[in-house]
């Protein structure tokens, strides 16, 4: 039996650049809104987290990843599963501390930032990619996993690579973890 | 020679639903900003307009249409081919008049709205996919094509279809049109 066509993957897949541009009419949006950068920033963490807590749903059903058995599983799934679904790329993960807690998941590009030159002027603390930050958080605690979610390095503020940091909150690596709600 | 990565179609496709999520938060940022339905739909339009005239090079670059010999053809390729590269689906057109410069496109099925139950409270006359015209109108007159694009009929007000109407504002179909800028 066929699957029906909502369920085909080729159905849900679509050009990134639409996405891209609304993206950046979103963040044009909250800077006309909010005249602090610190604002834009974390309207746009408490946004994504929104986003993120509906999407996790979503992969869980169509990624079909299983049991994980560290954080550093679950940030390879981010990178390797998550990025690369809904972003097109697959950021490389780096582990920053011997409790393995902390990682970092470096992006080479940044999908993003593909029609942005620089950040507009008088908002050089604006953290245009923020919205990746809610999602990540969001999503992660939806299957109980608390985590700090931040940028660490932005090339839109002249560093050499865009990297973010994931800190999981409670320091247990050995419990096996689900992909469950 | 293999094409660089860039390049590749399939470095561009992404799932949709990061998309359909980031644009209901801009849609309902836009609400909290603006009180009158009427002001939120001119500004998705308007919004929408920026959007298409950026996206129409990109378009031409990956589609690789040709010269169309009718408003008709035009049509048939905003349907068949951006609609499908951008959102996954495949609208039909009508004609709607003996002069030829008026269609619609029927989206039997709407992406933008998939996690969307209903319009938000006191929100009745909000034309929620309202970029998409902005969209279509700002890419259209990249090519000098001048139309006019509005919502006919949309699910999201109880109609049975969602239909976009589509104007060329110049009666003239026997002339050849390049999509070119």
């Amino acid at each position: 039996m066929s699957r029906p066509a909502h369920r085909r993957p080729e159905y849900h897949k679509i050009n990134k650049d639409l996405f891209v541009l609304t993206y950046g009419a979103l963040v044009a949006q909250l800077c006309k809104d909010y005249e602090k950068d610190e604002d834009v920033n974390q309207y746009l963490d408490k946004m994504g987290y929104g986003i993120g807590t509906r999407l996790i749903e979503d992969f869980l059903a169509r990624s079909c990843v299983g049991r994980c058995h560290s954080y550093s599983e679950i940030t390879d799934i981010i990178a390797q599963v998550a990025f690369k679904m809904y972003l097109g790329i697959t950021p490389s993960v780096i582990c920053n501390n011997s409790s393995r807690n902390e990682f970092s998941l470096i992006l080479d590009k940044n999908p993003l930032v593909e029609f942005v030159e620089e950040l507009p002027a008088g908002r050089s603390s604006l953290c245009y990619c923020n919205l990746l930050c809610g999602i990540i958080r969001g999503a992660l605690e939806m299957v109980h996993l608390a985590a700090d979610v931040t940028f660490l390095q932005d090339r839109l503020k002249g560093d050499s690579v865009t990297e973010i940091g994931i800190t999981f909150l409670k320091k247990r690596d050995e419990k096996k973890y689900r992909w469950k709600k």
